[in-house]
């Protein structure tokens, strides 16, 4: 599947499937859907704290349409969600038409898997797609600055890069800030108050070649970490890995 | 005076100065107040909006503080104010103590006189400055995209450049997103629905030198015309040219 109208239509016939990889050169987004009533703690939340939560689009209350993508239903399209409730996961459905109401929000949130494409362009190897995971993320003892009752720390990826290329993975990734831009740190995990990579706290372990240095970025998870923290009573968001796929180019992101 | 904070200083003490100039090397904002109620349709227009809206800042309801310089008062620190009712003016005093409460948010929005020194540096003369006068700021044919209960026309400033010098203006103001970044238009004012250069909407008219092509920005004034038309109960706004003035350096505006 090369365009993204063909994922969301799998999508949207009941397919379940991990994006990274489709319909390579369009931008991904992560999904976070709160009420009305919690929409402007996320909307200040992404004013403030932009590297993690660069917004791409917000809908207008109640409509499931976005402009990433004027033919797609973002109650069906995305292959699967998470539902929650209290801060706490109450489901992983593949299609939330029964949860749409007019009272809910919808944020669509830059994904670094949109400047894997760049990065690669540029001669730089992705580990987690040669190895075929999900990439590694991690919570980090960064508080974000918080909005309302919104808080929560800064949730990172990380992606090991040969020690020559860091210099190229940082200036590709530089001229992207809403895909997340430049890293956030590099090389000394412990000082993010991440104990041991090979234990990421969302998607997989991802194996560093000899000569690798982990270089972290600000990562579009960081708002299901503030849920699980802040704990409004409903939000519904894509399950890790399982994006929206936009008609927006990813060069539509690349700065001159 | 030269520091932000002797500005900020004598603004309290009740000067009534244009800030142009004042303070150089600093950046000034445009500031838009209002309540609560309203607040989150400000933030999606400007999310919706960012070249003419690109946020600086937004406070917590009832705070008069920001993180743009955190000894300043929001209330007593610019020069002059514009206060709103039902979308008319209704006064333009120059603290606004008494009518600040708990429900009020405030927006700072980056200026165009920020991206004026990085102008001047490139060697690029800016006229209204040469000619001691406001910049010509216009409304045009060209609607921003509504959010909620806000919509308006996207206002734009006007700056004479020599011919020669436009591909340098592009490329200097492109570096600055967060002060309105490239131009959005090049020389034909009728095309967005300009009939006439002297005539500007706001500001003052800027006599143009032989060899000189308009070149239009997007401006900050733009949530102000929103407020004509869109009529909230009740809002603040600075007095044009008479902006608030932040500690952070302009530099901090400019990217690599």
């Amino acid at each position: 599947m090369t365009s993204p109208a063909e994922v969301r239509a799998a999508c949207r016939a009941g397919h379940d499937l991990p994006t990274s990889g489709l319909a390579p050169g369009y931008t991904q987004a992560n999904l976070v859907v709160l009420p009305r009533d919690w929409a402007y703690d996320m909307l200040l939340f992404a004013q403030r704290n932009p590297q993690p939560v660069p917004l791409l689009d917000v809908t207008d209350a109640g409509s499931p349409r976005t402009a990433l993508a004027p033919d797609a239903d973002l109650r069906t399209d995305l292959p699967r969600y998470r539902v929650w409730r209290d801060g706490e996961l109450a489901g992983e459905p593949t299609d939330v038409r029964d949860l749409w109401t007019g009272d809910l929000v919808a944020f669509l949130v830059g994904c670094s898997f949109t400047f894997e494409t760049a990065l690669l362009d540029a001669g730089v190897p992705v580990r987690n797609i040669e190895q075929g995971r999900n990439v590694s993320m991690y919570r980090t003892n960064r508080p974000c600055r918080p909005a309302g009752r919104l808080s929560g720390p800064l949730v990172v990826s990380m992606r090991p890069v040969p020690g020559e290329l860091v210099p190229t993975a940082v200036q590709v990734t530089a001229r992207m800030p809403q895909v997340h831009g430049a890293p956030v740190h590099v090389g000394a995990p412990a000082s993010l108050g991440i104990a041991d990579l090979a234990a990421p706290d969302f998607g997989d372990p991802v194996r560093a070649a000899d000569g690798d240095v982990p270089v972290f970025w600000a990562c579009g998870v960081t708002p299901q970490a503030a849920l699980m923290a802040s704990r409004p009573p409903f939000a519904i968001t894509h399950a890790p890995g399982h994006m929206f796929v936009t008609d927006v180019p990813d060069a539509a992101h690349r700065r001159p």
